[in-house]
């Protein structure tokens, strides 16, 4: 079988190193591109501090080839190593790592290391390859299942959070004007997010007692309908925790009765043994 | 039958447009219509901002009075249409399409554009008129009847915290006075709904050691007491969740009784078999 | 029987309007005195705003006379309906009707109305005379029952709380100093508690990075065991929701077995006839 | 028995003093070393406030002593008392109870009470001991325990948070600049993890309108999933709430089967009565 022959070969074994996990050197991979993809996201974070940056700045010049270099060289493998290379390039994780690791090259093509940090800050998306390697934590599927069985109720919720927001939001601005800072109606709904979501930064507050009175309706009820969103996840994750609890899909062979119990040997319906011997 | 004959009329052509929202002509005017509403709704936002409105006054003045046109057309074929207009114009929406048209033809008669903002800022009532559309979603419903399931036990929860807002309030007015900006009980009051909902503006905090101390408590209490509403909605969704799995409807042939096992196959009551044969 | 002629006199009927809620009088007098109540309460609010007090100081002269006339008499009348007073004066309620009366007096006797404020606020103790009528709503039994049963795990999870501010606001002095303003241990523990509370009113804050990273994992911290008490509440919420179904307390007269369905007529264990005809 | 000898001499009866909580002696030795810790912990923080140091060092100094004599006493009869001293110095109990007993000798020593704060503030770690005597409280188990089981959700969505925060905090970074503070990445994090929080300090708030908009979409997907935490802990609590109930424990004696229905007759494996007569 001349298809199974070329999986023996370097590339199959390649294969396996970087898109599998189940063998020793295949979450070796994994765990150092997770470390290298850490100290990437560390390096774009400390560059953008001011005084680092102007104290270390060809330590960062030389980290950020050196990294650039390594997330090249893996880019190339993963394509190599793939079957059908527009399988990856152009999936999600393909355009994240080639756009994650453009700009280095753009900034030495295009003017030194001065290139815009908008463009710079790209290199950051390599925070999303992490995902990739959370295909270890089983919990996460669950949680996301639960968040995606509970979404339609959340944005309705979400939805109608917004128009209490646009209406307060107008109300607080007629009643409280320019003094406490709601200066105009999208400002005065941005404040209304702002306290309904319990933030409350307190660069814009109101001033005066009328405008307290109803700043102070609104916190209440915030205080109040916070409890939606909890309820409808909490509602999806008990329901997904109870699924989880195997449970008994055996039909009885002579009536077709289902949901026995698990260790029960004999039909709750008819009476007759579930298992034939 | 003469009664089922002006429904093929145009009149009632028109009712199935406006009013329903089965036909592909039905959809597309609730979607036209949300479209306009979010237009307007947005130019109220932008006019409140001043720069905004000096700039773009005459867009902005062009475009409310399209926008009016619409409505306003659309609030007499709403009247055309129906065959009991009292039932419309007296109804909820009815009054919310009216208000939010006026505004515009009361400026022009009584002196241009420079009407009272408030009274412009009736216009954003339209924004009720999104909730007309909300039929389209089922979940809606749902979460509304949880929320007005719990709502008396949110009620007295409420009332609680008023309780101790008030009371706490007073306290912290005697502890901090004006030191700290609790001039007054009724701004103490404030500061207390304030703290106790987590929101925390800052813009009045206590500045002596003992008022920081009872602020330490009134926090820790609103922490502990976060907990409840949350728990009513929750409980609440959680028990409409349940409700939703079909329960057993047969009755039995007999005896009539109802709410049997879904596997019985006698009835509980009589004790004669459920399913003829 | 000579015990039950009083009950016919005027002290019954009077005990019946002021201590039940039975009789279309005693429903009556139960909203008068909340009506007083809340205008008693408004007043003392309303009497510690400055600007007010100085413009309108007759108007609330008076007004808390007549106030305290009446709550004097309904004291007496209470008093005088009873068939044991002490059990009326040194109940809770009692000392707080007489507490709450007293000021008024005590001011007119000692040096007018200058009395200090931090007595007259004793008024303010009326609000709790406002439970005494809870009694009508059923709900909120169940939600102090709620409380209650989660009051141990409640209290464990604060002393939890108080353990890691006390903790973390030592690490937060030493780390921020005064430069943030975590001037000393008990300061910081303050700010420790508005941190994980998500209150954040925003005085003080963390300006040093390692203060701010610090803070950024109290805060995670913070949002992860905000979760806990919900929990708690929510658990047990659900539990007296599940208890409110009524449950079948009735025992087989022939097998002693219990829990049957409401509805059974047969006993499930032995299959004889519940109810003997 | 010479193995049992030793158990009636002065050591075990020590032993039973200091290391158990079942006689009288016992629990009046572990309540007044709460009430010593307290003292101390209230020392600690005290002495921290700049004025109270000042005015009452010497009471400071004195008392510090007192306390840390007493707590090496029980030190060392800790160590008399067990049989294996190994056990209990190098427990996490033994080395708190050295560590923050150590600081004073340390003082005494090197250069007075001039010693770094920092080390002083070692003192504190008395607090750990308090949690010694939680084993009174049973609740806390079932609490622990219930965190522990929501543990890995939990982490799995502090790590979501953590990935949303380094990406949000980066285009806030992008989009405000250093207009309202967000001077570089780190920072900008630091901001999105106390919005996202709800925290919502408000030294740092954005200013221009693209950034508030950004920081409104933070805010509101933080309300949305604030849930998700206390959906996990609640589930868990529920759960484990319902384990409590005691359950059926009694084994078949025929077939050793377990976990019947608490009414069960017979038994549902081997169909033989489960009570011998």
């Amino acid at each position: 079988m001349p298809k199974i022959e070329p999986k023996s070969g370097w590339k199959a074994k390649l294969h396996e190193v970087i898109y599998e996990a189940d063998t020793p050197s295949g979450k070796f991979f994994d765990v150092t591109l997770l470390i290298v993809i850490a100290i990437s996201i560390a390096l774009v974070m400390l560059e953008s501090v001011g005084t680092l940056n102007t104290k270390y700045y060809w330590h960062f010049y030389i980290a950020e080839w050196v990294i650039t270099i390594i997330f090249s060289i893996e880019y190339i493998l993963r394509i190599i190593a793939i079957k059908k290379p527009k399988n990856y390039i152009f999936s999600f994780y393909g355009i994240v790592d080639l756009l994650s690791t453009l700009p280095t090259y753009l900034a030495f093509i295009f003017g030194g290391h001065n290139l815009l940090f908008a463009v710079r800050a790209l290199r950051l998306l390599r925070v999303f390859r992490i995902l990739k390697v959370t295909r270890y934590i089983g919990e996460s599927n669950r949680l996301l299942l639960a968040l995606r069985n509970s979404r339609p109720k959340i944005i309705v919720f979400l939805f109608a959070v917004l128009i209490i927001c646009i209406i307060m939001g107008t109300v607080m601005h007629l009643v409280e004007g320019e003094k406490g800072g709601f200066d105009n109606i999208p400002l005065s709904i941005y404040w209304c997010i702002v306290t309904l979501t319990t933030v409350g930064f307190g660069d814009i507050h109101p001033v005066t007692p009328v405008g307290r009175f109803i700043a102070s309706f609104i916190m209440i009820v915030g205080y109040g309908i916070i409890a939606v969103p909890t309820g409808i996840v909490t509602s999806e994750i008990t329901r997904s925790e109870k699924d989880k609890i195997p449970k008994n899909t055996q039909a009885c062979p002579h009536c077709n009765e289902t949901k026995h119990l698990d260790n029960a040997e004999f039909c709750h319906n008819c009476g007759k043994p579930l298992h034939e011997h």
